[in-house]
Formats: C-alpha cells, sequence, structure tokens
C-alpha cells in the first residue's frame, strides 16, 4: 500500500476530544505501568514479520489451515521464551493466558490456537487438582512443552449439567489401574480444544466407579498419542470434530475410550483419593473445585466480552467518522454517518458497555481474590455470592457483547460483513462464549435460584451480602423521577427487588397450591432468567458509578465517564421501559424526558467518540480490519484487502475453460 | 451411515399432534396443487447424487470452492433445461427465481451460487428497462445462457444512498457511443454476485451526463469480458471481493472503468432515452422504475427471512425433541430439552413468527400485483403506501428472523455452534439481508416519513389507504384489558397510533421552534425506528388474525393457528411491554395475567411443535443439518460428520513432523 497520511474526517473528529486519550488509556489498563507492559508485550508479538500472513487464513483450505495454525503455534511459544530471556522473567499462567486468551493472541492467530487449553486449562488443573508428587512429576514436562495437554470433559451428549456425563472411569484393585470407557456414542468427549491432532495428553473428566459404587465426576489424566510417532495409543479413538461458525483454528476434538487402563496415580487425588485397594477417600470440600470454573467466567468477562466489544466499537467508530452517506440537510452534502442520531445510537451505549464491563470485571476480580483466600482457610460464606453474580454477569456481558459486535457490524453496512473487517470472526469468538463454560440461560436460572433463597432470607431479617443487601431494604416508590444519577440507581434497585420479590411470591403461591417446587419454578422461569437479569444490571451500573466515582482522574475526563456511566443506565433503562415502568418510580410520564436525556448524552459524548476508542488503544495489528484502521484510509485497504484473494491473481479462473465455456456455448 | 430407525422421542412427540399435517403444509404452498409441485422440483433436484458434496465445501479453499460452485451452477442449469423438458413447460423467471433464490437453490449450493443475478437481476432489468428492439436483440442470447450477466448498482463508497453513486457515463455524440467512467476509488461497482470472475456482461448503473447535464442514475448493458477467453476488456478494471461472513458461493466482484466506450443504443431506454444528437427525454414517470426494487423486497419477506427461519426451527424444535439435559424433577431422569419453558420460549415464537411472515407476505404479494397492475394504467396512488409498507415489512422480518435464527442456533448449545448444524450459513445468508436491498434502519426510517405524512393527513380529515387507515381512527384508550383477540389488536392499534401521533407533535414543535424540519427528524430518529417498527408489528399481528379467519380449514387446524397468531401477538406485547404499558389499555396490574396466557399458549402450542415444523415439509437435503433430521438421529449424523473432515482422513497430520515434533523435543 502507498503511504498514506491520516484522513481528514478522522482527523477533525480527533481534534474534537476533550480529555487526555492517554489518562483514560491508564485508568482502563489499571495504571500507567500497566499500559507500558502492555504495549512492550504488543510491540514485541504483533509486529513481528514471522506472523504476518502472505494469504490471510480463510482462502486456504481447512487443513492448510491447521498447519499454518500449529506452525504459528510453535512460533508463539519459542517466541514466549525468548520474551521471558529478554524480560528475565520466569513464565507465568498470567502471561500464558494474556498471550493465549487475549486479544494479543487473536492478533497473531485470529481464529484460536491449538495449544491454548494447555496453559489455560491443562496447566492449571495439574496445579489444582495434582498431589505434591503428582505435580512434580507431571509439571515439569508440562512447563517445558515435552508434552501437549488438553482439558476433556465436554460430550457429545452433555455439556453444561457436568453430572451427566457419561464417560466412566472404573477401578481395579487386582492391577492397580484404571479403566477408561465410553459406554455409549453420546460419551465421547467432544469440543476440547486441540484434541484433535494437536495434543498427546488430556486431563479426562469421567464418573469414577470403585468397588461397585459411582462417586461422580474426577479428573485423570491420560495418555493419547505416542510421544515418538503421535500415533493414538491402543483403545483411544480421537479426531477433530470439524468445521465451526468460529474458533477454527483451535482443533477442537473428540475422543472415545475402549476400555484403555491407566495407573492409579494417574488420577488427580490432591481432593479425593482411592487407595491401592479401591477405597474411596472423599474430597474435604466439593466446593474447592468450583474455583477454576468460577475463575473462568470471571476472566471470560474482560477477556473476551468487553475487550472484543471495545475492538468492534473501535473498528465501527472510527469507519462512521469516515463514511459518508445520504443527505442530512439537502443541499449540504453527504455528512459521516456519525452525524446521524441511529448510529450514534449504535455506537455510543457500546462504547460504554465495553468500558461498564471493564469496571464490573474488576470488582469482581477483587472479590474473587478475596473469597480465595478466604476459601483457603476453609471459610466458604462468600461461595455462593460469588458463584451467583459470576454467572448472571458472564451471561449478560458475553450476551451484551455478542449483540453488541453484531450492532456494530450493521452499523457498517455491508463492508461490516467482509471477513477482512473481523466482525464475522469476533462475533464467532463471543457468542461461542455465550454457550462455553455454561450455557447463558442455564447459568442465568443459577442465579435467580441463589435470589429467590436470597429473597427469602431477606424477609427472614437475615443479614445480607453485600451485592443482595438491597433485597432487604424497603424501596420507597413515591419519589418522583428526575433525571439524576440517584433516580437512576434507586430505579434499577426497584426494578430488581420488585421483581424478584413478585416472581418469589408467584413460585411460592404455585408451591402453597400443591406444585413440586422444580416444577414451579419452571412454570416461572421466563421471569426468572428476567430476575437473573435485572440483578445483573444493578450490579453493573452500580459498579459503574462506583468506579467513576473513585478513579483518581482529572476534571475533563472524569465528566466523560460520568456521561458514559449515565448514558448506559439510562440505555438499558429505555431499552427495558416495561420492567421499569412496572417496578420503579418511573412514570409514562417520565418517558419523554429521559429519552431527551439520552439524546443530549449521546450529544455530549458524541464529539469524543473517536478518542474514546482511540484510548483503548488497541494497535491496528491486533483491530486487523480495513474499517477500523488509525489512519482510516478505509477503501483503499478494502481494496487491498480484496487483492489478497487467491482468485484475483489470474485474470481467468480454470473453471472458465473446463465449466463455464462449455456451458455458454452449449445454446442450451 | 447403517440403516437407523426414528428416534423414540421424537416419534413421540410425533404423536402428540393434534391436527393433519399436511393440511397446514398445503396452507402453507398455497394449496394441494402447489404442494405437489413443489414436491416433484425438490425430488427432481435435491436428490440428484450429481449435487452431493463428497467433501463438504467448508473444507475446500476458496479457490476450490469457486470452482465446484461454477461446475455445480452449470450441472444445474443443464437440468433446469432438462426440467422444462420433462414438463414440457417454458421457463419462467419465477421457477428460476424458486431455484436460485429460495431455500431449494441453497440445498444445492449452500452458500449462494454465481449465476444467480443473471436470471435474478439481469434477465428481469432487461425486459422491464430495455425497448422492444433492445429486447429483441438481448433477451434471447440472455436467456438460454450465450452471455452471463450480473447487475452493477452499489459501489465501494455507496449503497442504499443510491443518488450518490459515482460512476458517470458521458455521451459523446462524435462518435454516438457513450463513455464509462469511475472517477475515484469509491466510484468502483462493489458486491454485485457473480461479477468477480464468472459474468461477462453487466447491466451497470451510473450517472447519465449530456450535453454537460447530469440527468442521475441509468441503466446500462456493458460487456466486460471476451466471449471467446473471458479476459477482461480494455479498461475493465475487474476482480473479487474476497471473502465474506456468510454466501462465499456467490462470487462477489469489484469493477472499475477507464473511459470505457459503448454503443449508444447500449443504455436501455424503455423509460428515458438519448437520442444521437444528446438529447435527453425523460422518462414518463420516475415511479415505473420503483417497481423493481419493491418486487425484491417483498420476495425477501418470504423467499429468505420466513423460509430460512422456518428452517432454523425446524432444526432447533426437533434437536430440542431429541436431546436429554439436567433433570427436572430430582431422580426422574434427564427430560428433553423440550420440557423445559425457557427451551419452548425460543423455539414457539419463531415457529408462530415464521408462519406469520408467510402469511403478511402473501397478502404483500397481492398487493404488490394490484398496485403494479394500477401503475400499468398510470395509477401511481397507492405506491407510496406500498413502498412503505414492503420497507418496514422487508427490515423487521430480515430482523426478525435473523434474531430468531440465532435463538434458535443458541437454543442447540455447542452443536449449534458447527457448520455442519446449518445454523452458520443460515444466518449469514439472511443477516446479509439486512443489509442489502435497502440498510434496515434507512427503510424504517423511509417507512416513517410515510407514517408521518400519513398522519398529517389524517388530522386534516382526509380519506386514507388501508394500511394506515388507523391513524384516522379514534383510539378508546378506557377499555379495560382482557386476554382476547381484540384486546390485542387494540392494543397494538393504540401503540402505533400513539406513538406516531406523539412523534409526530415532537417533531412538529421542534420544527415550529426553528429547527429544519430534517434535523427534527434526525433528533427524534430513535422514536422514528420504534414508529415503523410498531406500524409493521401492528401489519403483521392484523394480517395473521386475517389470514386464519379467512382460511378454510378442520377445526384442529384452526385451533393449532389460532394458537400460533395469538402468542405471536402476546409475545412481542411483553417484549415491547414499554410502549404497551406507555400507549394501550395495558395496564401494569394486567401483565401477569398477559404472562400467564403466554405460558397456556406456550402450553397449548408445545404437544404440536414437531408437527408443525414436518408441516413445514423442508426435506433432509434442504435442511442439511445432523441436528434436524427428520429421524432424530442427532448424534451418528454428528460423528458422521466430523468424519468427512479431511483432517480425520489420517491420525496423523503433516504438521506433527514439521512443527509439533521438534517444538516439543526442543525441550524450551
Amino acid at each position: 500500500m502507498a503511504k498514506v497520511t491520516l484522513n481528514q474526517d478522522l482527523k477533525r473528529e480527533r481534534e474534537k476530544g476533550t480529555f487526555d486519550i492517554e489518562e483514560l488509556t491508564n485508568l482502563l489498563d489499571g495504571g500507567r505501568i500497566k499500559t507500558q507492559e502492555r504495549r512492550e508485550l504488543v510491540e514485541f508479538f504483533s509486529k513481528d514479520p514471522a506472523f504476518k500472513d502472505e494469504v490471510p487464513p480463510e482462502y486456504l483450505s481447512y487443513v492448510d489451515r491447521y498447519e499454518e495454525s500449529v506452525r504459528k503455534s510453535c512460533l508463539m511459544f519459542y517466541k514466549i521464551n525468548e520474551w521471558m530471556d529478554h524480560k528475565k522473567a520466569g513464565g507465568s499462567v498470567d502471561l500464558y493466558q494474556a498471550l493465549l486468551g487475549g486479544m494479543l493472541g487473536s492478533a497473531v492467530l485470529k481464529d484460536g490456537m491449538p495449544f491454548a487449553l494447555h496453559y489455560v486449562m491443562f496447566v492449571p488443573t495439574l496445579m489444582g487438582q495434582g498431589t505434591m508428587d503428582q505435580q512434580a512429576y507431571w509439571i515439569g514436562r508440562a512447563w517445558n512443552c515435552s508434552i501437549m495437554g488438553t482439558y476433556a470433559q465436554t460430550e457429545l451428549g452433555h455439556g453444561t449439567f457436568i453430572r451427566g456425563l457419561e464417560t466412566t472411569a472404573t477401578y481395579d484393585p487386582t492391577t492397580e489401574e484404571f479403566v477408561l470407557n465410553s459406554p455409549t456414542l453420546t460419551s465421547y468427549k467432544w469440543w476440547p480444544g486441540g484434541l484433535g491432532h494437536t495434543a498427546n495428553y488430556a486431563i479426562v473428566l469421567a464418573q469414577l466407579y470403585t468397588k461397585g459404587v459411582c462417586y461422580g465426576i474426577h479428573p485423570f489424566i491420560v495418555q493419547l498419542r505416542d510421544e515418538e510417532t503421535h500415533l493414538p495409543l491402543k483403545g483411544i479413538k480421537i479426531g477433530e470434530i470439524g468445521c465451526k461458525l468460529g474458533m477454527n483454528g483451535t482443533n477442537q476434538g473428540f475422543l472415545g475410550f475402549d476400555k484403555v487402563r491407566i495407573p492409579r496415580d494417574y488420577m488427580l487425588m490432591k481432593n479425593s483419593q482411592v487407595h491401592a485397594d479401591g477405597t474411596y477417600v472423599k474430597s474435604a470440600s466439593d466446593k474447592l473445585t468450583y474455583g477454576t470454573m468460577i475463575f473462568v467466567r470471571v476472566a471470560l468477562i474482560r477477556g473476551v466480552a468487553a475487550s472484543y466489544l471495545a475492538k468492534a466499537v473501535t473498528v465501527a467508530t472510527r469507519y462512521s467518522a469516515v463514511r459518508h452517506q445520504s443527505e442530512l440537510i439537502p443541499g449540504e452534502g453527504e455528512p459521516i454517518i456519525m452525524e446521524y442520531l441511529t448510529q450514534q445510537y449504535k455506537l455510543l451505549p457500546n462504547i460504554a458497555a465495553s468500558i461498564g464491563m471493564m469496571f464490573a470485571s474488576q470488582w469482581l476480580w477483587d472479590m474473587y481474590n478475596n473469597v480465595t483466600s478466604e476459601l483457603e482457610q476453609g471459610d466458604i460464606e462468600r461461595l455462593p455470592e460469588l458463584h451467583a453474580i459470576s454467572c448472571c454477569l458472564k451471561a449478560v456481558s458475553t450476551a451484551d457483547a455478542a449483540r453488541g459486535i453484531e450492532e456494530c457490524r450493521k452499523a457498517c453496512g455491508g463492508h461490516g460483513y467482509m471477513t477482512c473487517s473481523s466482525f464475522p470472526i469476533t462475533y464467532g469468538m463471543v457468542t461461542a462464549a455465550e454457550t462455553y463454560e455454561g450455557e447463558n440461560t442455564v447459568l442465568l436460572l443459577q442465579t435467580a435460584r441463589y435470589l429467590l433463597k436470597a429473597y427469602s432470607m431477606a424477609k427472614g431479617g437475615n443479614p445480607m451480602p453485600p451485592t443482595v443487601k438491597y433485597l432487604s431494604q424497603s424501596n420507597p416508590m413515591r419519589v418522583p423521577w428526575s433525571n439524576t444519577v440517584t433516580s437512576l440507581i434507586g430505579a434499577y434497585r426497584q426494578v430488581a427487588h420488585g421483581l424478584i420479590s413478585e416472581t418469589y411470591e408467584k413460585v411460592e403461591r404455585l408451591v402453597a397450591s400443591g406444585t413440586p417446587s422444580e416444577l414451579a419454578a419452571n412454570h416461572h422461569s421466563i421471569q426468572l432468567v428476567q430476575c437473573a437479569e435485572a440483578h445483573c444490571r444493578l450490579f453493573l451500573v452500580e459498579k459503574y458509578f462506583e468506579a467513576v466515582k473513585i478513579a483518581k482522574v482529572s476534571q475533563q475526563l472524569r465528566k466523560v465517564l460520568n456521561e458514559l456511566s449515565m448514558l448506559y443506565g439510562v440505555y438499558y433503562l429505555l431499552k427495558d421501559l416495561g420492567l421499569f415502568l412496572s417496578y420503579s418510580n418511573v412514570r409514562v410520564s417520565d418517558v419523554a424526558t429521559i429519552e431527551e436525556w439520552q439524546n443530549s448524552l449521546l450529544a455530549a459524548l458524541r464529539p469524543n467518540a473517536v478518542s474514546i476508542v482511540d484510548s483503548f488503544d488497541i494497535s491496528d495489528e491486533i483491530l486487523s480490519s480495513p474499517l477500523g484502521a488509525y489512519d482510516g484510509n478505509v477503501y483503499q485497504r478494502l481494496m487491498d484487502e480484496a487483492m489478497k484473494s487467491p482468485l484475483n491473481k489470474q485474470p481467468v479462473n480454470a473453471s472458465f475453460e473446463k465449466y463455464l465455456k462449455p456451458f455458454l456455448k452449449s445454446n442450451m
């Protein structure tokens, strides 16, 4: 591409900004030093020409794409080593996770990588669930990548409902071995990343049988492939599951066992044990293994939902500052599409939402760390609360992000539909997270179950944990609405409180009339989902305002953050207006005022739209989109991307002589 | 695959059906004979083994996929000829459109076909806009496929706003030629199907200049490639635009002109003419060319939105009758997931919506035909109304369908994410239609502009066209709500009426205070979009009830149709509850009753869910999804699909020796 100068429209938009971009970048990164570290890492990895694709992966065959992703994964891991030498730092799970799960990894391997689960799940599970002896034996080999592992839990027939898993591990005391078996087709493991053709070891979750008794799901280390030939071992039926909507770089696989024997000490025994004679010793606390699941969900909120939404709004916002279309005032030419209120309405609430998710996830992260240290001291009191809030926040943030990404894509018109825009692959990544690590509807119902219990406790006058304290407070309904943060937070609280209490009473009435409680809950499950969503939205709104309040920032930035947090609150109020008219002090006569508030917030934020997304500081390499590049040179970049299509390497495709010409000449 | 018997759960679901499936099939097809004809066509085309893919296209390289799609397209066109010989019928545009646009085409070429625009746009435009002489010259060659055409309108810089197109056609009276030129990069044509490497002719839309005056957009026939060598002609810069979210079989292209000369009579001159001396003669009516655009939108509602949503709910509903998960009542085992109310809530409203769209599109089709015959007699009175309703119905139905397909996909958990499930490709097809043929937000604003005008006319006491007659009727607000169809329709009418009148007044107030009307409209454009949606939803609800009322069907079927139409109305009422609490006689105290109504409709319809989707009568070849096959043999089919992945043809991929083994042995 010829050297280009900055697009003038985009330049003008940048000049409108009223705050210091770097200040917001630092705030979102968690400090100036963190920003610096992140930039160094991005520089080191994403600018390496070895990672550049000559032909974008979407043009390759599926097999070639896989081979390329193995090549690049190896390269990336070598480079991680180089980085650690350079920084004189030891490897940390954090670093690997930043590289593998976050956006940096996606810059190198856009569609996921086959090695990811090795560091994201295999090593952490060894560390969390292996005995000291087991850790000594396995972690060294895993850490220097002499073996490549994955984590095999989900089966063809069972996902979120883990108790239903069918793979069995039956202890044979005569040989001191476990026999792994797949009794049915539906018991085949299905989905684990890297399982198809990459990993040679796996942690396998299976129903443990010993002395004829089933003790439920336990983790086992299983060797899958020969370390020299990579051929599947005897009794291992393995392959990959095929092409998917997205994440096609992950080499997700299936795995069946035909009576595969492993030594007794391949069961991870930190929590529960099977002795040589087959005696089962139960874990001190079942809840201890809960930790990893919650950890992954918390990580998803920032690492997937917030980050990828930030990426999408960056692209759509910059594009909206470059694209001219239609006429707003006849005869005055075509304005940039950002001038249209409907366009601002597609962009700004998603900008606000991505920042809100970052704040909420930071809070949750702190809570997670607190609860984890309490857990280590045997205190499990706050675990149910943490579980409840992490379930609904995972569900709501992944759903918001997925919807937001599609809004951003469509806000870019046809060009958003191009693969090179990066929207399709971004959506593929995020919508997957609506289903994996707990299907969203199931998670919301789990939160709702907690909320009903909490409400019942609140009614009983019990002391309440922080995130549900509002359930024990009475809500003054008769305060008239005003366009203030106080009114806004109050209204969200009233909605969550009102919806939960009403649904609680409905369920109780059904139970009182003789319906089993599970069926009563099922009968009201549409409302229960709403309860969990309302609880989560309240949490997001409150944490947003709190974070802005405590942030140590300049007046200029505080003003912008205030506007963003209010827009977030107002936007979802109007989206869920029915609930607010039902349960809060918002009256029909207030709606026009609130709509004007929304309009004025959109107008106030609009001049800062480009500056805010600039402050997300996502490099062109990570954005990987002609529509969103920093320089705004949209059309030339689109044309350059088109020219990468291998079909454009020749003026006439071979199919002309083979099929088309005979057809056209056939005089049908 | 081994011979399988019907899945027993699915069989039990089918036995619950209370109506005659064939009766509903006939109703939706438009009669018994139409059903028969459709089945014959499906049998003839989709069961032909020549169309079977040995390796599914998603595993091929992009170039191979294109070559395969040309091969299959040729095959398909030969087969169309065979069909016409067999049926002793002449070719009809209808037949081609059924094959190319509808689901049958997608069974053969799942991801779109490069020849489609030849019959969908090229031939019809020749017929609609060519003079008799031009038709005589071109149509024969086009009809027997001696030439292959496309339709080039959209440019890199302009889509829905057609007036902004930049390609120029300047008349040169000295040689009696037009000179086509692309003055800028953004003036390159971008998106036309088949343009990349397939078509050798195109109808090109360009700004017509003659005698120094610009007369706006006109259609020209341009030869793109040599008929013998397929090489691009001099001055033609052509290629394909690259990989997209979906529709990757369509070979969409770009096209630039470097002063390309075409004879004067290559301008299609049925409506406007340029004489040899350069004199421009204006079309009798600009509105005449409107017709094709409306035609395509009307066709989209049934052919894309309703059909593909029907396909998606068929897959998700059958899967929900086979998949067992979790426990509803502890100890009673895992029920099929259809037992969960939240699952019914994802499926049944989408089933109802797809049927509702079919009814509405039928009504619109009739209206389109009436208005077209009036047009031919010079009567353009109902054109604005037709335009307004087709705009919003295109927008709302494609958006509903796209959202519904994603709901269905996610309702199938992880397995919906597999490419073989057919959800990803179905979504790709439908979400494209949210943008093409008029971007949805732009279309809704066009409808809204009409509605404001109509409301102003209604206020003036003028007679109103049928679809907006309600604007001149006063709405009795004080009738208490009851769970009846009358209440339901009344409430929808109140919402549309209330929202439109209120928004009208708001815009008028701004204008009265000195704001230019365009800026006033922009200021209230979020509400204007809501107005168009509310108008459209009212139309959909009314036409649904009307269609059920006039349908000549058995009592059993009528009961089911009544339930479906009521569910449709209740579902969207609760979705948009804020509007109903604001503008209709629904009170907060009614909401619980309406929710119970929804629950009882879900319960009533649930036993018929599988039977209703069976009545859509979509063959396994067209469904093309292991999750939705008629026999319900989900898991074996998923495994069979996985085994088609070329990666599974060898136990060890070449990347092991090349990259992975050296890496694992490197002792990092």
